[in-house]
């Protein structure tokens, strides 16, 4: 069922990149639609999301009160979990939460010979805003990865919108909000709650920062929107690229390669092996495994349609052919998986060892699974508490400063045709 | 001249509104006239940057050796300056290298209870693409600012882009490529230079992300190309705000929000201050200065068309008034400049003390003057090493964490629905 390839074929430099060819779509009538839809949101607010709400998501609604869950609400969504439920998520986040703690920046300053003190002070966002998507792709895990590092940077606000499909809302959810410290929760979805958090209504506060997955509507949206409110990634569809050395359970393999798969028939399952038996081991156990999971379907249409078994020549070539694929989830199962981390420059996240499987790391690891994906870990980073503070440069230039730096300016000023530039640091000159 | 505006007024917030109103064009006409270029480049490759060259800059080649500036021509360059040109440039260079390697960020790790392994691996982008404008606002401080933070995060290949109209080059600007350790200087520009640093070309080499400021033409490009490469901000017009106590002598104040004002007809100089009699002053200043400046149309268009002096209660009215603008440039020309920034969160960069004129922070204080504008710093930062640096997240899990987070990943695996997660995290149990 999977397509093999090769590292020694000639062709194999162009094989691997149409695999990877992907490209963020932007679609031009799905543009021309989210553009009518946000602009009808900033001017009428509150009665165009009610109007999309009815139309889109089939909610028989009158009034925004009834697309806000209170706090309340939330809190009785917990309430209803298994205690079994209840356990997990609030490990997961606790773990969560543990992690990030050690992604927050702090200010700092100095100061020079002169006297002029130099820094950079690092505050959080106000407000931000999460979408979660809604309907069968509906995942709590979601809510507590875009959640607790905002609460972590010290986000005052926190505004969630998920969508509930004929009004269906999902208790996980829900109760992953109430326990990440979500402030306040509307059932809201598409391109319409992207323009209500970017723009604001009556009843939706404007936030500073949109982050969070959704279909092809909401990535249009927070494109168009970026600029007047920060956003994340554009994210592409998932991806994990292993690289065994044969010394794994090919059973395992398998199965974190289904991990991946089962998410969307357009995700993309790799493996690096240098061993051509071992190959064939996984490739059975997936035609074994297969037929045993209930999402079967979607695995088989990504796996045939964007998955590859690739044989390599070593380890050191595997890790080179990672570089360039610049994964989003990157399982590193071979037997002393330290040696080769200094070998991978690009990557979401490495999982090291084979007791890593990725979807310890999608869960409760601690450390965020809101990634880059489609080559973009060559310059973007996971999702983290970073991105929930912002930095303002501070400068206080003493008097004696303001002589040596006035100098250097007044000489780049004139050098640029800046003479309003150069006159303001001489009028800081001693001696004009 | 400049409209004067009272805080008391009770239009006084409309007022404030509409005189930010600001919204980054996104021209259709331009947009699809940048799309064409992009896709042209992409497919065409050095020989449609050739034609565009020849057609929008006027410059007469026919070959991509004559749009490369050598590492000789460019020391050349800096050799053509005056001594006391170099100086400046150098001094500026090494003030803002020594601000901007407090800003690398290193990796990080630590193990949990169970001996899992939990970290985050940072790491320098391999090639960035810096956007020098050309013509008239030629800036060499734009390529220290831009290229210096790459340079310290360790980015190995620094490609620079600076249309030259009618062939024609700014040896500061060459000088500055050469101080800033530029790697490779292409003479190209507008949507085409964008074009050819995000897709790659025959002679232009693909980067991981491109940043520096450039026309509607840029941005538009910038925007589109989001995603296959990484883009810092698209930029604004520049703005300052200088709040005032009345202490600093008001022609000083007058030429700091003439040194903004200069730099374009739609750049905003506003100034915050509770004494009446001195922002009269201060509009006396304006008048008598403004004839002597060589840019007195621009600054005039500028302070005319979006500048304005504003009284305000006090001084923590100001500071309100400062957070809900979230100004570019912040000038807190006050007599005790550090009791009041505690008051102050969102600011590109705060400028303290009447001493510390915008024009020393633009040129060589240290600090980047690449930074949010248009409200963008409620969620931007100035430009910093953090751009060119990117995260991995490292997870290795213990045999014995595997067993509790198998558990927690299991449970929630289930409850998302996702069977091959649940199964790959039971795998690694002992018991299942």
């Amino acid at each position: 069922m999977l397509r093999r390839l090769d590292s020694r074929a000639a062709e194999f430099r162009s094989q691997l990149q149409d695999l990877l060819a992907f490209e963020t779509s932007q679609d031009p009538e799905v543009d021309a639609r989210v553009a009518a839809i946000l602009d009808d949101v900033k001017h009428r607010g509150d009665a165009a999301l009610i109007e999309y709400t009815q139309r889109f998501d089939g909610v028989d609604t009158n009034s925004m009160a009834q697309l806000e869950i209170t706090q309340e609400q939330l809190q009785e969504a917990f309430e209803r979990l298994l205690p079994q439920q209840k356990d997990a998520l609030q490990a997961a986040a606790a773990r969560v939460r543990r992690y990030h703690e050690h992604q927050k920046a702090s200010s700092w300053q100095y100061t020079d010979e002169d006297g002029t003190l130099l820094g950079q002070q690092v505050t959080p966002l106000d407000r931000v805003g999460i979408y979660v998507p809604g309907g069968k792709a509906s995942y709590p895990s979601s809510v507590l990865m875009n959640a607790i590092p905002a609460h972590v940077a010290g986000v005052p606000e926190i505004i969630m919108v998920v969508p509930t499909p004929r009004g269906e809302r999902n208790d996980l959810v829900l109760a992953a909000a109430y326990i990440a410290g979500v402030t306040r929760v509307f059932t809201l979805g598409g391109a319409q709650a992207v323009g209500a958090l970017a723009y604001g209504t009556q009843t939706v506060p404007q936030v500073d920062k949109i982050t969070g997955p959704g279909n092809a509507y909401v990535a249009a949206a927070k494109r168009r929107v970026f600029g007047i409110v920060g956003i994340d990634m554009v994210a592409g569809p998932s991806e994990i690229l292993v690289i065994c050395d044969g010394s794994t359970d090919p059973d395992w393999i398998a199965m974190d390669l289904f991990s991946q798969a089962e998410h969307d028939e357009i995700a993309q399952a790799i493996l690096l092996c240098p061993d051509a038996a071992f190959i064939e081991q996984v490739a059975a156990s997936i035609e074994r495994q297969l037929p045993e999971m209930p999402r079967a379907d979607i695995i088989r249409a990504s796996l045939t349609g964007r998955g590859a078994l690739i044989q390599v020549k070593d380890l050191q070539e595997a890790c080179d052919i990672a570089n360039w694929i610049a994964p989003e989830h990157l399982e590193l199962s071979v037997e002393h998986p330290q040696i080769w981390l200094p070998e991978l420059k690009h990557a979401g996240a490495i999982f090291l060892g084979k007791f890593t499987s990725e979807a310890l790391g999608d869960y409760c690891a601690g450390p965020n699974h809101v990634l880059p994906t489609a080559r973009t870990a060559r310059f973007a980073s996971p999702l983290g508490v970073y991105d929930f503070q912002k930095r303002t440069s501070l400068i206080q230039v003493s008097a004696a400063g303001a002589q040596t730096l006035g100098r250097i300016a007044s000489t780049l000023a004139h050098g640029e045709g800046l003479q309003a530039h150069a006159r303001s640091a001489e009028y800081r000159l001693d001696e004009k």
